[in-house]
């Protein structure tokens, strides 16, 4: 079943968005384009932020920031506004999650800083043209995702263990993976690990931190890239005042072709 | 000839910099270890400037951001000191060289942030290894480099033209440059252009902005790289209080080896 927006332009969708007459998920929307994760942190906790993705690339691969006050990512969406231009957000005070709504101009203020991060579906569609099978896609469910013992380069107040993305294979699949994705290190690049999970943390693949468990078949091994979730859990323990972020498979969709983000 | 520091290990050479032993440019040390230019800024510039690098990846690729005070550069060389461990600095005021100094510990305030940048020594290299000749290290000259008419994309306070390096190749070695540039997107990375230099303002090659002319011989054509010159050039045009740079050629030799920064 391919998705209604599949060939749809970025800015058409983001109007629809923006009209509420686009609600849902944009898993599947606008083939090709880059879909971004989005944090908002007020300007006093944005450079530690800025500087905590800049060390930590491969988790917090930035696609654009926005400036103090400004709702326009000049970068990635010329003209587009993130405060209205994504189906649905969380707000979280000090923390914690208080309101999931689809419109955060009310929330906006003049001092605030948003931050739009990589995300995997771009890595999977050059995977998928490839041959690949990625078997979450297969099966139908959220990608696995796993706290691992592995620290991130810690910033000013940030700080906190990388968070991975798994996805079963078999070796000569694996090869492919890596080669496929080392091209593309704006948006997490190349696999931080595969092999034994026990090696960086995880003792049971078949209970993830965050979304579903994926069946790993005889011969497969598990491969992980980092992930787009460990910022978010960064900032999230400085409990700051007021953070905003895209709601789970909400993501903000670009202007950037993926094919532009190969080096 | 060889460089004696040229198989000297990093740490070493900082120490022999920091103890005034080593006073001099720093080109051919440490071989195969990236070095770095330096900008030095006031923390109320610090978010603009790294968001100006984060948007202009080519011209500006940052391999390390120092915490507001802290003079040590935890990922690209822990434990160093970028007050003392570069030969040669100098100090702008008001956008005005006002001194030439191979200390900078006097100047340094609890608010100083240093940017490490990475420089074209790193894609040399592997340029030379692969056997590309390189002219203005065939010829033993600067490095030719030019004001684009090609803005960066401005951030906060900063904005400015971007500033390339030209190397003359013939059209077959540019291809393989291009493949082997194209690998080390965090120092500088593909050629940004190549070709008819008019199209980018460039309107006399024999007269570059900066550097010495490269001889262009018959069948060649120039290829152009983003050029670390352009964030200094971009810092200047803010006028700031105090900016601290190292001085041309006289780089900080980090403990990352190049390789490892390719993709």
């Amino acid at each position: 079943m391919t998705n209604p927006y599949e060939s749809a332009n970025p800015k058409d969708v983001r109007r629809q968005i923006r009209e509420g007459k686009i609600t849902g998920q944009t898993s599947g929307m606008c083939s090709g384009y880059a879909q971004a994760n989005m944090a908002v942190l007020s300007k006093d906790l944005a450079f530690d932020f800025l500087l905590f993705c800049e060390r930590n690339k491969k988790p917090c691969p930035l696609l654009d920031v926005t400036e103090a006050g400004s709702p326009e990512p000049r970068v990635a969406a010329p003209g587009a506004d993130v405060r209205v231009d994504i189906p649905r957000y969380r707000i979280y005070k000090k923390g914690v999650l208080t309101d999931e709504v689809t419109d955060i101009s009310s929330w906006w203020t003049s001092d605030m800083v948003a931050f739009l991060l990589g995300c995997s579906f771009s890595f999977e569609g050059p995977m998928l043209e490839a041959g690949l099978e990625i078997r979450h896609i297969t099966d139908h469910h959220n990608v696995p995702m796993y706290i691992t013992n592995q620290e991130c380069i810690p910033a000013g107040v940030f700080h906190g263990p990388m968070v991975v993305s798994m996805r079963p294979m078999k070796p000569e699949d694996a090869v492919r993976a890596v080669q496929i994705t080392a091209r593309m290190p704006y948006v997490h690049g190349a696999p931080v690990f595969l092999g034994d999970p026990e090696k960086i943390g995880i003792h049971d693949l078949s209970k993830p931190d965050f979304g579903d468990p994926s069946e790993i078949r005889p011969g497969e091994i598990p491969v992980f890239w980092a992930c787009g979730v460990t910022p978010q859990a960064a900032a999230m323990t400085v409990k700051p005042d007021i953070m905003i972020t895209h709601a789970p498979g909400h993501m903000f969709i670009t202007d950037i072709r993926n094919a532009s983000l190969a080096v």
